[in-house]
Order: C-alpha cells, then structure tokens, then sequence
C-alpha cells in the first residue's frame, strides 16, 4: 500500500527536518527541467539531506514504506536517469554533499563527496599542484555522485580512462539504509568481489553515492594541440595508430570533427577566428601531455612523420593558449552549433575503434536513404571509438516534421550499424529512462537477468531509482 | 541429497565422454598440487571438456544435482582458489580452451580463450608487432582465465592497470549452464552494470571464464631501465612522485628492492654478477617505455634530476638488453632467494603509495619485537603502494620451529599494521581459501552482505568454487 503524497510529505519532514524538504511545485522545476527537456513526471518532493545519517534515515524510511528515491546530483544527465520516470518519487539532491574531505597529492588520491561540482574538483586538485583528468562541457554543473553513477567519459578518457577507472573507491547508502565503506585509497585490492564497479555506472539503482576516492595525477608541464586535416576517416584511423605507436601514453585526445562542423560555428558566429590551416573535409584535434623536464616538439615530431607518409594533408598547431583554447572550443562547441541549424536526431554510441570509418560510412548513407538531404554530424572521441553520431536536419526543413518524420527511423537505421559492427547503443551517457526499451532489445538477455538478479539481491524492495535502466 | 564418488564419474562421463574424465588419483595429482603446497584436499575427478556447449552442459548437471565445481587454469595460483578445499569438488580445466579467438591490431584487441596460457598471449600479441603488458613470474604456465579470476597485477600495473583493467570483456558460463556473452571490444560501454568487473576477479565463484578480449598496445620501440640507490623508502617514495611528475605514464615500472635481496642472492649464487652501482641500503628498479620516434634519454635526464636534488645516491642504467636482463631477474628472484635463507612469513599487502615507507618501519619492527632476529624481506611494486612484505627466519635457526612460533603472530601485527594504514589485506593474490577467515575478520561487513547477496543471486545453488573467497 503506497503513500499519500501528504503522508510522504510528512515523513520526509519528520526525518530531515522542514527545511529539507521541497513540496513547492515552483521550487522543485529545477530539479525536474532537465537538458533535453524530454521528461515531464512530476516529483512527490525533493529533499536536501544534510549529511549520511540523515541520508541512512531517509532510505530506511523509503525503504519500509516502499518509496521510490531518485538520486540527483547535477541534474545534467541526458537520458533522464535523475529526474522522475513515475511521478510519485523523491528526489534526492545530493548538493549539500559538497566537500572535500581529504586531497593528498603523495598518494594520488582525493577524497570528494558526491555533491561536489566537478570544476570544483579540478580546482581543489589544482590548488596542491594536481589534477583530476576528466572534463566535461557540463562540469560547471554536474557532480562528483552523477560523474560517478553514469560512468561519465569525456576527452580525456584516451589516456585516464572514464570515471570508473578514475575511481579507487566509493562510499555509499544501500537501499535499506546501510552505509558500504568502500572508500579505499589502494592501487591494488584483491579482497572480494568488484562492489565499486558495480555502484559506478548503476544509475543509482543499486546505492547512492556518498563520497569516492578519485586518482589525481601531477599537473603536466604543457599540452602540445593540434588541429590537424585528414580527407576522411579512414586517414584519421591511419593517423590514430600512428600517434600511439609513437606517443604512447602520452597521447591524450585524439577526437574527429567533421567540416560541415566548421560551416556551422563559422556561420553562426561561434568562433573568434578559423582554428583550421586550411579546409578539409575532416579534422583531427590531437593533444599530447608533456611532463616537467621534457623537450617540447613530440607531437610536431610525430605529425611531420604522419605528412611524410601522406596521412595528413595540412595541420596546425597550437602556439598559444588562446590557440589551444579555441581548438577545444571548436571541439566542444559541436553539439551546441548543431542545435542553431534546426532539429536534431543524435545518437551517443561506440564501435572498436577501427570500426569507426565503417559506422560513419555506412551509417551516414543508411540515414540518407531514409532522410534524403539530411546532415550527417559524426563527431567526437574517435581514439575510444566513441562517436557521436548526429544529424541535422536538412537545411530549411520544417524541424517538427523532420522530426516526426524521422526521428525513430533514423534512430533504428544507427543503432542497427552499431551493433552489426559490435558496438554499444549508449557510449557515455548511459540508459536512464530514454533508452530502457532499447536496452531490453539489444543487450544479451543472460546479461539482462544477471542484472535484474543483482538489483533484486541488492534492493528487494526496488525503493532506488524504480524503473530506471531495467525498467 | 549428494551423489556418490562413483555416481559423480559416471555423471560426468556420460556428458562430458571417458576422455574427458580423469579420476585415477595419480593422474589428478598434477591438478591437486599447488605452488605452496597447503592444501590437500582431494577431488571427485578432475575434467577436461573440449569446448564452451560442453562446459554449458557439464555446469547444468552440477546444478541440477548440486556438485561443487573448480574452474582451474595453469594451477598456479598462491591462494588455493583452485584447489578443492571439501574434497568432493570437481575441478574443470579449462586448459583445451586454448585458442586466441581474433587478434586486431588496429582495434587494439586480442580475443583469448581462458586455458590461453599467458606467455602465449604474449606471444601471439607480438607477432603482430603489439603486446599485451601483463607479466607474471608464473606467465609460463598461468592461463588466462586464472589470470583474470584472481585479476593478477604483476611489474606493470602502474602504467597500464592489472587484469581487471587490461580487460574489456568476458564470456562465461553461469552457474545453471547459460552463457554471458560480454565479449565486446569496446572503450565505452554504457549499458548497464559493470559485469565483466564483477566475474573478473571473483575467483570463479560466480561463473567460469571461457574467453576475454583483452587489450594491446603499440610495441615500444625501446625501454630504458635503471637500478637506482636509495637510502630509505622515504627517498624512495620522494623519488617514485619525482619520477611521475617526470615521465608521467612513460614510466612503466617502480619497484622497491631491499639490499639483503642483493645479498641472498650473490650468497647463492643466482646472479652472474652484481647488478648495483654500489651497495646501498635500498634499491630501485624503474623502467621507462620509449615509442618510436622519440629521442632515447628520458629516464637518464630524470635520474640526473634526482640526484642533483640528492634524492638518489648512485645509479646504473642498462647499457644492453643483458643488463636489462639482469636487474629484472634481480627483481623477479626476490621470492626465490627467500626460500634458500630457511623459512619465510609472507604478506602480499598494499597501503596507500605514500603510506609504504610507515608499512616498512612499523611491520618491520613489529615483527622484530615478536620475534628477535628476525629478517625482514620488503619488496615489490612500490608505485601501485603493494609491498610483498616478506620476513626470512633469523640465520641458522630452524625453520618448522620458527614458523610454528612466530607465523601466526607476525601475520597478527602485518596485518594490523596494514588496516591501521587503510591498506589491504589482500593486494594481488586473493583470498581462495587461505584467507577465508581474515577477509571476514576485516572486511567491511557490509560489503560482505552485498557479496553474499549476490553470490545467492548469481549461484543459488553454491555450486561454483564452494566455500571459496566467502566461506
């Protein structure tokens, strides 16, 4: 038997105190407007616990009384995993976890709890000469708890890896209320079964995170950027290979942008200046870590062995931090430039990287036959083979019609080139709400009931996050 | 109710064909006797099946008549998770699972069955001009299945992970004979819970490795290594952070070396000559990777650094691959060296890195206080903060008697020493069932319930690898 909207109300505010609880349908529109405004359930409140026990008394409650809890962080997910799928859950914002309780530049590790912004992290890291490498275009405003629980990625995952491997341990709120302590500082720990990598990534349906142990790394001396033209991304892959060959762990980004990318930005403004040596019909911005002590010029070096074997056909490099900084905006740009063309079908996937070349390819004339005129925008991290995969509209269409018209055609077209090439539906951004069904359609269905075994033992009640990814 | 021996046998024959089936006691013994030979248990039989259905159709019997089933690969593992413990366990080899299923260079992927045996997959990496850095002392018989149950570290964990991290992918069979088919090649992959995290490393309690893709890299064009002097693990430690800051992921190798290794070894004659600048109370063994195309001298630049800064007080870099040689073999000797001195207590524990210089101090005289004389024998992978932190007996007493006083005691303060310092209690070997009883004592209790839940999840029936890891 469910409660009333007014029984939770009053139990909330019983447990946390009055000041803790959001029942104001004004006041909650911020925790429920989410980027891509595609969900609209209400919320039975939003809650603002203080700190764990108070948490460990909320869950206990919800846990006994059968309430549904969303955990939220910086409300900037994009596949609507934080905010309500049914209308009746809580919200919990996790913003007052805001601390960092310890950074220790020896070791490596910085202990951050889950409401910690991300660009705050950065900061504490490089205020005792750190770093924490995982960048975002949200990381103004996405924390530390929703960094964790979607996995996130980033441009940097080349070389760091994604926030599970940024991750040494976490600590989190179990559906009944009990505290996991996982929050070690180890490099290496062979004592039981993986718990940290199942609570990264799980959406916050098997626990809500409290605090992590995240790895910083020495502030490098410099970046050494380019932006470099390959006529497709078939080079690009050549290219690819080649940079790791000879830059190894050095080699940070390595992402593709395509030139209609360019038109767009140019077009509407966006850029103080062209980033590019010359057109091209596709571009590489390619960035090198280079240690204290170290001769610059690697990444020269390497790109004028890629010109001598014909991989590249014209290249800049960055010989400023005004040049460096408009190369990454460029890069970060492209989602944005796209939504000033009109409507767009974008899909967040993955492929093995050398499977890149045939997704674009394939899928770009999939998508046409269906959308004559339509805009292939592939773009993104191709050294993880992530890419991704958007269309604009045709120039001058009616965007609600194009949408309308196809949106899920276009959508089943991509995702079926994904998955013949063996890739994933959801790269980075995980399943959320939006990709529930599509998740049922396409993932092992031995993997599936693995997992709903594993939700079932670890929340018998399904109080975290109902519905989300498993649905 | 169970089945007898011979209605085991026969079981097994009928599925699996008399081949397949070893059940004469001198023919399993090859099977049963571990490294550290402390376990000696016997098993119903031991088999072989030739591929994955076979497998599938040998696990849904076990289930179906609840027999305790062993995955084994190369049997060497140091903790007997691959050995019976109750004496009615079927071991399953999985030593004919022994193909290398794809290898893409490009895609930077190597899809290995689990009865691979490391050196093979080494070896089979190089052959197209990659590798796969993941070595063991034991990689001429260890396979890869066992690799990735117990998640091994090895010397090179510190720039490109352990196995979990080496990892993209698992295939394995489940307790009631399904399949998981999780063997993507993929970088990102945000579609659910983190699956191949759980069965990697889980020492084949939830479900038995058939196959992985595997990560490979760029074959170095070279590797400058150095064996360095230092006066304490505190220089040590400042000197590691230096060489970070330095080298950043080029350095792929950081190991600590205590100078009554040195001396064992010369004793014993195990060296063709000394591999040291000088005596000197510490050593450390770094190596750098050096890709194609870069200049040679990054790590000779670095050391000069160092010891301009006083933090190192000789050094040799190799000159040839025989010298190179000859300080791994330093290295990789430390644990066969002990053996010649009499009688040894082992501890394979981590701390956090910057904690390794108080681990040192503090077990040693702790140990020292328990037991007078007795040497202590620290060393191993000192950048992943993983110390094998070993004591010989003192000179000339006798072995049994010295272990069966002091044993028990010197692991009661190590460990102690170890938890005091947030470290584990376990860093690369695991728990199978010499650490049952520890991991209980230590573990967060609450991580321990998650465990237990999901082990009932995954294996109602308790069939794989019974009474391993969690008792």
């Amino acid at each position: 038997m469910s409660l009333s909207q007014s029984e939770i109300a009053s139990g909330l505010s019983t447990i946390l105190g009055h000041d803790a609880v959001i029942t104001d349908a004004q006041k909650m529109d911020a925790y429920l407007k989410e980027p891509r405004k595609r969900f609209h359930a209400p919320a039975a409140a939003v809650v603002t616990p203080p700190d764990v026990p108070a948490l460990q008394a909320l869950l206990r409650w919800a846990n006994e009384n059968r309430v549904g809890i969303i955990p939220q962080g910086g409300n900037t997910g994009l596949v609507g995993a934080q905010v309500p799928l049914l209308g009746s859950e809580v919200i919990v914002s996790l913003a007052r976890f805001d601390r960092i309780r310890a950074i220790d530049t020896a070791a490596g590790v910085m202990t951050a709890e889950s409401g910690v912004i991300l660009e705050n992290a950065h900061k504490a890291a490089e205020a005792q000469g750190a770093m924490f490498p995982l960048w975002l275009a949200s990381q103004g405003s996405a924390r530390i708890g929703g960094v964790l629980s979607s996995n996130a990625g980033g441009v940097n995952v080349l070389a760091y890896g994604n926030a599970r491997e940024l991750t040494m341990g976490v600590e989190a709120v179990l559906a009944d209320g009990r505290l996991y302590q996982g929050l070690n500082a180890l490099k290496k720990d062979n004592t039981g079964y993986d718990l940290k990598d199942l609570l990264v990534g799980a959406e916050g349906t098997l626990g809500i995170i409290t605090a992590a142990t995240l790895k910083i790394f020495p502030l490098p001396e410099d970046h050494e950027t380019a932006l470099v033209n390959v006529t497709s991304p078939d080079a690009a892959l050549t290219l690819f290979q080649l940079m790791r060959q000879r830059l190894g762990g050095r080699l940070n980004a390595f992402e593709l942008i395509p030139q209609i990318g360019l038109e767009f930005q140019l077009r509407h403004g966006m850029l103080d200046a062209d980033p590019t040596a010359s057109p091209s019909p596709w571009y590489a911005l390619i960035e090198v870590t280079r240690m204290a002590g170290t001769e610059p010029g690697a990444l020269q070096s390497a790109l004028e062995n890629a010109f001598e074997r014909e991989l590249i056909t014209d290249a800049t490099l960055a010989e400023s931090l005004a040049e460096r900084t408009r190369m990454w905006t460029f890069r970060e740009q492209m989602s944005e430039c796209q939504s000033k063309e009109g409507a767009s079908i974008k899909h967040d996937v993955s492929v093995p990287i050398a499977a890149v070349p045939a997704l674009i390819a394939e899928g770009s004339a999939a998508a046409a036959r269906i959308a004559p005129g339509i805009r292939p925008v592939p773009f993104g991290h191709m050294g993880d083979g992530n890419i991704h995969f958007n269309f604009s509209q045709p120039a001058g269409s009616d965007p609600k019609a194009f949408m309308a018209q196809y949106d899920e055609a276009v959508h089943e077209v991509i995702y079926e080139t994904v998955l013949k090439l063996g890739g994933s539906v959801s790269a980075e951004h995980g399943i959320g709400q939006l990709k529930v069904d599509l998740l049922k359609q396409v993932k092992d269905p031995v993997a599936l009931d693995m997992m709903r075994a594993i939700k079932t033992a670890l929340d018998p009640n399904g109080i975290l996050n109902p519905g989300k990814m498993l649905g």
